[in-house]
């Protein structure tokens, strides 16, 4: 079943110990649909400027991704630069150009609406509430948030939560968005926000699933995946992000939401995220083959199996 | 099958959000002998002062663990005093008085002889040398060390290291034995340096373990192994000994070294480790019976494992 995902399309140059790329295609929705499509059928929301060209447009088209959301307008994309010179977990901001973003209605088109996953990516919740009520049929939505909002805009965050069966976050914004520093109690906490769902993304060291309760008396309990132990991190950015579209995405896949698929789910989105990381940008995505996947879910197992 | 460990029996004044305890019963040796004894035999070398009495003997008698390795001074007990206020990851040390420790020359009681499994707790590395040169006998001899002998004593730790099948440290320690910032290299590293299996401790994320060329042909693959998601850690102190207690305890405790029986051993490490944080000091280990134990371990499995 296919996902709509509404997030930003950016142009990104990024700085690591192991070298530097300059305008990689980025943004929280790529990375996310590039992962996801490996599963399922996605569908982009964003906008774009004019230096967002037929090269960009062809890694999308490249894993069967739907472009029609994709609104071009007059002006440059987003575009951020960044450096994890001294810590491949923190990134170091060094440019933020909104460009086209900055004023960013998102459009559904027609041809979106019978979507039966929705995928909110980190952008202003108000944003996020607006294209949530837009599509009323849909049968799971989840989101993404950041600190910025959770800071600054926690009013209109707290509505879209309301909204959400499932929240992808990682643990300082967990313990930020319950203001209580024991992880547990703080995941506790936001599951009264309304998801049922929050699945808290440990960085090198994986990430747990905490459950509320869930629809048709499904009993699913805390689930923890780690993540694989790689000789070499060559660049973080969009690794959360390709956690969540291989954890959406292979939710999207199945017939049936049960506690086994959801745990599978995570695994997902933690192989996902530990392929991100190999190359810069969307390179290691944007060349996987789903057999180095499913290799790879192996090797999961077998990390954390006892038999 | 017996474990003989060498290591510190001490005092300990610990504040921590949860509150203040003075003079608890503490030191890596009494740590790791109470995880330990849940599964095996434990014989225990250390120094001690005049302050410790009957009270002190007693928790280790109740736990049928052997002092007559324990060496009477005069003079005081080591004595420890830390704080965790701001990081529970981190003890702020304020005070370390080594007292009878000091002139520690540990002396291996013929009764303990016998022992085929040796765990060399964080001492000085010429201490720990000796010892393990003393004990020829044994079949598998494991050990920990820290930053401090790392950084300053590095060629005596190195030629423990030689001695040593397993190392059971913690993801600063290895990146710093090893001289490498990437943990999988630095565990590759230290794989050269003696031990046949790493264990690396990441705090509240578990641990995960390292294989080098095992005896027998032994093909053991890298394992992860979560922390259980607690509500509140109480006090940290002897967290990691009380892991390391639970680990080697339940090797000795086998009558062969699998690939499972290592992954296992690394489980009910962390699940020792669980335990000892829920409480000051020595309190809830003292105090805990085996059915928690591997109801414990079961929780485990099932916060890991897909199915």
């Amino acid at each position: 079943m296919s996902i709509t995902v509404v997030g930003s399309v950016a142009f990104d140059t990024i700085e690591t110990p192991s070298g530097r790329r300059e305008r990689c295609l980025g943004g929280a929705a790529t990375h996310f649909s590039l992962a996801a499509s490996f599963f399922t059928d996605v569908r982009v929301i964003a906008v774009v400027g004019e230096d967002f060209g037929p090269k960009e447009e062809a890694v999308f088209k490249a894993h069967n991704i739907d472009t029609t959301g994709i609104e071009r307008a007059a002006g440059k994309s987003f575009f951020w630069e960044g450096s994890y010179l001294d810590n491949l977990n923190e990134a170091k901001t060094h440019a933020t150009e909104l460009n086209v973003f900055g004023a960013f209605q998102p459009k559904i088109p027609d041809s979106y609406r019978d979507s039966e996953y929705l995928f909110l990516a980190n952008i202003d919740p108000v944003l996020q509430k607006r294209v949530r009520e837009a599509m009323p049929g849909v049968k799971l939505v989840a989101g993404d948030t950041m600190n910025y909002w959770i800071k600054d805009h926690k009013p209109a965050l707290l509505e879209v939560l309301k909204g959400l069966d499932i929240l992808v976050i990682n643990d300082t914004e967990t313990r930020m968005l319950a203001g209580n520093n024991s992880l547990v109690r703080a995941a506790q906490e936001v599951l009264t926000y309304g998801p049922r769902m929050l699945v808290v993304k440990h960085g090198e060291y994986g990430a747990t699933a905490f459950f509320g309760k869930l629809k048709d008396g499904l009993d699913a309990k805390t689930f923890r995946a780690p993540a694989l132990p790689l000789e070499e991190v060559v660049d973080p950015t969009g690794a959360g992000d390709s956690f969540a579209g291989g954890f959406f995405g292979y939710l999207a896949s199945q017939p049936e939401l049960t506690a086994g698929v959801l745990r599978r789910a995570i695994f997902y989105g933690s192989v996902m995220g530990s392929f991100a990381v190999e190359k810069f940008g969307t390179e290691r995505i944007a060349s996987l083959t789903r057999e180095e996947i499913d290799e790879r879910f192996q090797c999961f197992v077998e990390l954390t199996h006892l038999d």
